[in-house]
């Protein structure tokens, strides 16, 4: 019934390789399926001003797509003169979802910026932004503590999310595009590896839901979530 | 325990005024406790590109605060020469969330723009955004069907919309500002009249949650949407 | 003759309603007719760079419409980008004319901030926030003197603004916007309480004018003002 | 008494050297004392959408500062992303007191756009601009009555501009950088040849003015304007 | 003494992936070293309106870094609201460039896009943007040549860019980051495969340089182009 | 065969007229045929954050052309909220070209901007701004001097420029504008008094150009340089 033949609770594949790029301090290129995102983490000693003197950490996150990782070419950002309203959005939304999973006393008074580019997208970037963000967060946070900067782990646990969603009247996991563009409902679900959730956004695409259709995402969801994080796992030994 | 005194499960006193400027063609302003918010409609008889040729109607939305809504003042973001971040992620899900309740095809092929200002700010402007929007909308549509350009309602429910989230570690109904800005978890739930969801979104600022704790707040949220829906269904009497 | 029915020199009805928003040092909403100005003083220990280290106070003043003040919905300025030509002209004319008043050495280094944002527009705008911004800004210098942070009064006497122009001929006092779109020459006049003038701003808008035509609307700017200085001072008793 | 020994009601010297450029279809380098502004005149045969259709002719104006014809150097408005509010409150001032002698209807429907650029500045460039700006119209109004493309004369009567001031106590007239800068009131006066008056615009700069010394000023302006007039017709033949 | 231990005439090692992203109509990542840079082309149907009606064929491109595909991170293009001066120099020279290996006539009226976005950055980023991009656009032609839709091959001869410079004294070929920063004097030659030139650029910086310095220069390069000519032609079977 | 009867070797008439602005350290007008560039330099004790502490002078320039210098009119850059690509593009050049010129050691650490506004274009406004730029440079350096600021002159030779091509397919000197729009390739070559190179840009335009040619062209550029070094020096006396 999914048009690429999955299962209802069937994730597409998942690949996450390592130390992409020279220059970052911690990087992956996560693969969901077709959507391909490259992940780095950038680490500084100064602060934004609204954290300078608290001693705690900070943990941002940039996303943009390049201009023809899609079907039809967009339009560069940078050309437009600003970001669009769903960019902002999903970027403040990879940056809230990192630092939830943060101890931000333990990381000391320094940024970590994730940036996320979608090299190739086939639906549900967010998601895999989110996922591979955290495991470039994990390799820098690796080598300030391989170096002694940090003493204890101030990564709580693994972040990862998944998007799920109604498609054809049937709850989905893991949407890929052409489910997402005619999904009904369509959710985003943030979670932590031990089972707590960081953020949960569900929206009525054409069709509203009700309470119990909402528990039959979650619990996709979490399924979802154990596959990634063991995939993060995997990437960061 | 509430710093407003209030119980839990209770509501900050809530009033809806129409007909408040002389120029839209629906309007109010609606009062959440200390949270004030005009919402305007405006008729035109055009639709943006993406819709021309449909016969679908188009409801959007446009929010912004007053510099001196806010405790301390906020730069006008006409001199900063863009719309902030925080901005543009309401105004979309004030948009995303009144056109749930609309059926399109009887709307016919013309647009609604639905504008919240902000007079003053006490926690929730969003919420009280969508539900005020919800108001002014129905006024504009009455004259339409007054006027014989409608034929057949198509607002199929009121919406409205409330803040839950986990303040001091209980939850509580309706944040204001003080609590708002302790919370540790944080929720907007819009619903229809009729006990459909049209969007969830709940984020961690601080402490992640469990299901547990998230199917209790949707229990508030239930409560106060059926206090909302029949203050909205009063004013438009 | 005048649509409205009144005489060549009568106002439109004033009311100056104080104390209208919680956060604001100084607020009232000012109706002139059915033109309505929200204006509030916001006041700051701070001052800008080019007066710092001077011992003056600075007045400045920022203008803004809501999108649906007028008959027909203007696009918001913060969504193009930039305020319009005709917004920033008329926030310089309000603080200029407000700093007229103001004695800025007994004022001491600090700055008053005074926003005026037009509710709803009916002609004579620009006039209203001026009238409306003294008494926002009478009342947050109230709040410093009786705190003791001011000792002399350093609001010199009250500052208030009317427009006048030839209307069909014959010059009018206190333009509606109806009268105010089909004037031949229109003028704005700021005056002091004690009779002295700040500002005087006439302008052919289709018709030239005589030394005599302009004498003739003076006049009728002396009598608008009084009344307006009246309705100030009721309002901040 | 004055910086530059000049009697109050002395003009600087006035030169108006036409046709300096070799592409606009006229032009004049105006010569006020120490302000050299360049202005020329561009026809062209569309006109704005407001004004299309409509049978009139339209005159705009655009002015601008080179970096450097101040003391000290200025930004560059175009490395500054957009005009500043004095530039636009100028432009605006230059192009309504243009169409104020100009016959739209006997102009036909074409456009004339007239750019003031200041080379050198020593006060008064708006009147400056206004006074050189009509005879690079004039010029090419000339153009286009040669060319029999304009039958009748659109032009009614020259139009100039002189600032006026209370310097030191004293009204003077035509002001320049040093008196203006330390003027107490000051005032720009546009007109036309016949002696009707187009724009007035006074403002208190730190004193406030009364009846008696306005009329000083429009006497002096009377005196300014005349010999204005008398330049630009001297310039044109 | 190349920081690489190159001899002055050698070249980075040069590798083409191509059919790299599933959505463009041509695409490659070209690894010139340590430089890598994702090449795409866009076909539309469509050309700017100064094309319109020619008949003729356009080709332009865009460029753009990762914010962390440099030593330090750079800010994102798209939050600074523009493309800097850098950016917009090096796209306009590449989309010239390849325009200059086109016959405009036998591509038909239709448009190719090249998007050039540096992956990892280490000198040379838009010869490599060159070289790289040409290989989109072949791949792209060829799909249009394989349709039908073009029946004579519009590109006239492989167009490929390399720099070199004078470092430490010496001219040296294909200069990375090291040698680039600090280099004397620094050129970049495009050519074309039949070894006729399209753009020569030799910048001082810091040394100025004679006409000899110049041909052993450009000796260089026609040895450069030739090889990555034949990777371009090897990368294309 | 040129459309102006110059010989292929041929420059268009110079001249430069110095001191022409009353408010720069350092000014000229160049006109080259009817190519006409006002340069001022200004002179600051301060320096840009990335020079600051070094002890190194910096020179930079800005470049702006008169909305009415071209023979239709350009927008004006300030609304059109930036400076174009080529403006851009041409103001780094004239920059970079002229600090190749100066001892950076020998001027200490201040700045000074030169800014090249066109009044008349006609061809070749990029090199006529490098080459009056020259002379504006040069008059505020000998101010440094005469005042003692500076000991030892840092300026090391004059630096001009000049552009040649092929047109019609013959080598000349000195393009105007007829001329380069038409012209197969176009460069512009900046070189010191002494016959060193600075900087040489060649562009296919429609025809690519062999080594042959280029010579060609180097040794047009080698007789215009002396010519208008000799300029440089006869106005600089």
């Amino acid at each position: 019934m999914r048009p690429s033949g999955r299962d209802l609770n069937e994730m597409r594949p998942i690949s996450i390789e390592t130390n992409v790029t020279k220059h970052a301090e911690g990087s992956c290129l996560i693969k969901v399926g077709d959507t391909h995102v490259l992940c780095t983490a950038t680490l500084e000693e100064r602060v934004p001003p609204f954290v300078k003197g608290s001693g705690l950490g900070w943990v941002t996150a940039e996303y943009g797509m390049l201009p023809r990782s899609t079907n039809s070419r967009m339009r560069r950002e940078a050309t437009q003169g600003k970001q669009g309203g769903r960019t902002v959005e999903i970027q403040r939304l990879i940056g809230r979802s990192l630092r939830a999973g943060v101890d931000r006393v333990a990381m000391g008074e320094r940024q970590i910026t994730i940036d996320c580019d979608v090299i190739q997208a086939d639906g549900g970037t967010r998601c895999a932004s989110i996922t591979g963000g955290w495991v470039a967060l994990r390799l820098a946070v690796n080598k300030l503590m391989k170096a002694g900067d940090i003493i204890s782990d101030p990564l709580i646990s693994p972040v990862a999310a998944v998007s799920c969603g109604i498609y054809a009247g049937q709850p989905v996991l893991d949407l890929d595009y052409p489910e997402d563009s005619a999904a009904g409902v369509d959710g985003n679900f943030v979670m932590l590896g031990n089972g707590q959730m960081i953020e949960t956004q569900m929206s009525a695409e054409g069709a509203t839901y009700s309470r119990d259709q909402m528990n039959q995402l979650l619990d996709l969801a979490d399924k979802g979530i154990a596959e990634l994080v063991a995939a993060q796992e995997a990437a960061c030994k």
